[in-house]
């Protein structure tokens, strides 16, 4: 570890300091402030409300490498993309961290009516499906308008039917009708072949009302038979309600050619601003650099891999760096299932208990509109002083219930302290997994103020001092955790 | 034709005429009442407005029936459809009109960029578009952000190229935005291609800013190659856009497989309400019910057929009937040329004398805010009492420059006068000709009002007196039109 005055000269020598045009020198650093956390804190707030970075980040990455399939050429790509930014960037330590999971690639997706109203659908393969036969699959479908009802339905009464469910995906500020509808993708396909069915369906989860199909991933459950499992646009999934609901008998081809190439490499990408004097305790900042495939993951979570960045770079680039050190981790295979989460809580299983706080961004552009925590303490002086910092941006204190982000799951489970920038996500699942997935559904203003929740949370966490330990959901205090 | 008397007997046991449950007999015809025709469109405005009939109609075609691509047997689907519906509904001379036309269906349709970001592209064939070879075009992109710019480059310079247009299709009430970009779509091919170029892109025609791409028809010029033509989506056109101009050569691999089935069958539907003094005297009000195949069809045509179909009804069911005929035109084959309304025109050349006035419904849902005209007398009496009826719908008086609505072209050539009830068009090229063509984008009220207009015009023009010959351009009375 480098000492504080160098660390202090080598930020300023790789900022952008003015240089003298005469003699090519750096101007003379300024000794290290005396200035509070607090007023540094907003000196960051205002330099991320301004930044161009941001928009720079998730811009060259959406253009640059598009789609960023886990375990693909194109995240590989992205990896060693994100490596040199980083590095570009000047932070500490930049490095990949590689791990192996079961790829899927998708194929031909094709669905149509093939009675009584013969029409094309829009359809795309859950990922993990299974292909259907070459020729394809079609059957009678079965309408099941709650997933509960699914559920209800008996053994073998599927038999031979492709089952739908068009339950729909209610919109929610915190993307609980997400959470509430997850199921139905994630374990439908199941249910469904328990149940005897050749094939499975769903309404895309989404509260979009466009011709697009959302994707995401599936598990099929130990035992049941793999059937083929997509989804259709909500306008196709109305048009078959439509349909039965008028007394006909609804036929639909499917065809499906996923495949699955098997043990391909993934990686997490590290990158740190090390601390000035605990340079072992972490504040870790995550996002997800692994995309589905049919946007360029803008949204989700090109966004927050440009938030978590800037966050750090302005920190990096302050005349004197924080005590502890800022980890951005940027995961990947977070779409197959928090796949790189797991493999960094596992590498890193013996520095747990240095994580002092972790969060991610992976819930789109924001606004952030609340600050959560899951301490032991919330009502701790250092949080106080982080929410203080974080209202003139328009964030209110939240409860202690946060769960960090879908990558912190793994971290959490080990008892580290986790915190949520709680995102904007009312209009998070129009885009979210879908084609539409794209730069131009972003919004500097949104983003920036994103940027700076996270750069005055990080820099706080990473200056201030705390012990904050875990709490468990409802506020209980969870003396085993913390290490 | 029926005699009056008989008409409105007619007219009322089809319709839902309340019966008497101990009898079973329909109640007395109410005598034909004495009421103005000014009065009488009053009345008939109120029940459009409160109609369910527009709502099914769309509906009902959109859901049993789907896309209608030109000269395929759903299309034929939708002619035999729309002919047992205009029965039930109890018109005179229900009657299909057959003609040939020259068939073209959608393939496979694929776009990649193959560097330096390999990512998907949307991608859709653009109607008559010849197929790629079946292993596809790969070629270095040439951006044209003006389709000036590609008029202006000189000959030769496309040598092995793919041109790429990238104009924006401007938003605008009228459509007009539409009308400005037209030729990048009907014409960039071979323009294109006479260049050099081996395949031809544009940024999607619509105003939209989805992950869809905009389909439509163009039309190879003589002489020059025929290249494969399609459209791709406005994000993925501006992804490009941003490549080129960070100074990287742009590659794309284009494959589509559209076939040419040769001499196919298209057909008018015509349905009529036969005039009680002046039979032979024609008020045509019509639609086309082709679509294209990526969505169903609901607001380029389904809403119009849906708003003249209810407007001949609510006046077929008056007790007595206007003057003149009206009559119900559904074109068939409008997207690939107007070409039902040629074979209309020429199937019926003998009698375009007698079409007193036509319009069209093909700009969508409305509602209408304007009444154009173009007749030699923009102010003849019966014009002024049109739209008077027309003001507390809000809609305004217009021009005299209407060109009567696409399918109105040939007979306007023949000198026909027309009107238009301008359609609210700001959002329709969100929509039209993409997936997202479907019911879901059906606004009631909107159709509703706009069923009322075509109501109140087609009522007072077949009821009140008048020979309005066409006027030319700019109010210039063209003495020799009429017949």
């Amino acid at each position: 570890m480098k000492t504080p005055i160098v660390s202090v000269l080598g930020a300023l020598l790789l900022s952008a300091a003015p240089m003298l045009p005469a003699t090519g020198l750096a101007v003379a650093a300024p000794a290290a402030t005396t200035r509070s956390p607090d007023a540094i804190a907003a000196d960051l707030a205002a330099k991320a409300l301004a930044s161009d970075l941001p928009m720079q980040i998730v811009t060259d990455l959406t253009t640059e490498i598009g789609p960023r399939l886990a375990g693909t050429e194109a995240e590989k790509r992205a990896a060693d993309w994100a490596v040199a930014r980083l590095k570009a960037l000047g932070f500490d330590s930049v490095r990949q961290e590689s791990f192996t999971i079961t790829g899927w690639l998708r194929g031909e997706e094709k669905a149509e009516i093939t009675g009584p109203a013969p029409q094309p659908l829009v359809v795309t393969a859950l990922g993990t499906s299974v292909a259907t036969p070459p020729e394809g699959i079609e059957a009678e479908v079965v309408v099941f308008k709650r997933y509960a009802d699914l559920l209800a339905a008996p053994e073998g009464s599927l038999e031979g039917k492709i089952a739908l469910v068009t339950e729909k995906t209610v919109r929610a500020q915190d993307g609980s009708g997400y959470g509430a509808a997850g199921l139905i993708r994630r374990a439908g396909a199941s249910e469904a072949a328990k149940r005897g069915a050749v094939a499975y369906l769903l309404r895309s989860l989404g509260t979009h009302d466009h011709r697009f199909p959302h994707t995401g991933s599936q598990v099929y459950a130990e035992g049941a038979p793999k059937i083929p499992a997509a989804a259709i646009s909500p306008p196709d999934a109305e048009q078959i309600e439509r349909l039965v609901a008028r007394g006909h008998t609804v036929k639909v081809k499917l065809k499906l050619t996923p495949s699955h190439p098997g043990t391909v490499t993934s990686q997490n990408i590290i990158a740190e601003v090390k601390g000035r004097e605990k340079p072992d305790e972490i504040i870790l900042i995550g996002a997800h650099l692994d995309s589905w495939d049919q946007g360029t993951g803008a949204i989700d979570d090109g966004a927050g891999v440009a938030v978590v960045t800037t966050a750090a770079k302005l920190i990096r680039d302050l005349p004197q760096r924080p005590k502890r050190t800022i980890r951005v981790v940027l995961f990947g295979a977070e779409e197959y299932g928090l796949l790189g989460a797991k493999a960094y809580a596992e590498a890193h299983k013996a520095e747990m208990g240095k994580h002092i706080l972790a969060t991610e961004a992976d819930f789109g552009q924001g606004p952030v509109y609340a600050f959560n925590t899951r301490v032991a303490d919330p009502k701790h002086p250092s949080i106080v002083r982080i929410q203080n910092a974080l209202t003139p941006l328009g964030i209110y204190r939240g409860d202690n219930a946060a769960h960090g982000g879908p990558d912190i799951g793994p971290m959490m489970q080990h008892g580290v302290p986790v915190v949520n920038l709680a995102l904007e996500g009312s209009d998070y699942f129009d885009t979210h997994h879908t084609p539409d997935d794209t730069i131009d559904r972003i919004e500097r203003k949104r983003l920036n103020q994103t940027a700076a929740a996270y750069t005055v949370f990080a820099y706080l966490a990473a200056e201030l001092d705390g012990d904050y330990r875990q709490a468990r959901v409802a506020d209980a205090p969870n003396t085993a955790s913390g290490n």
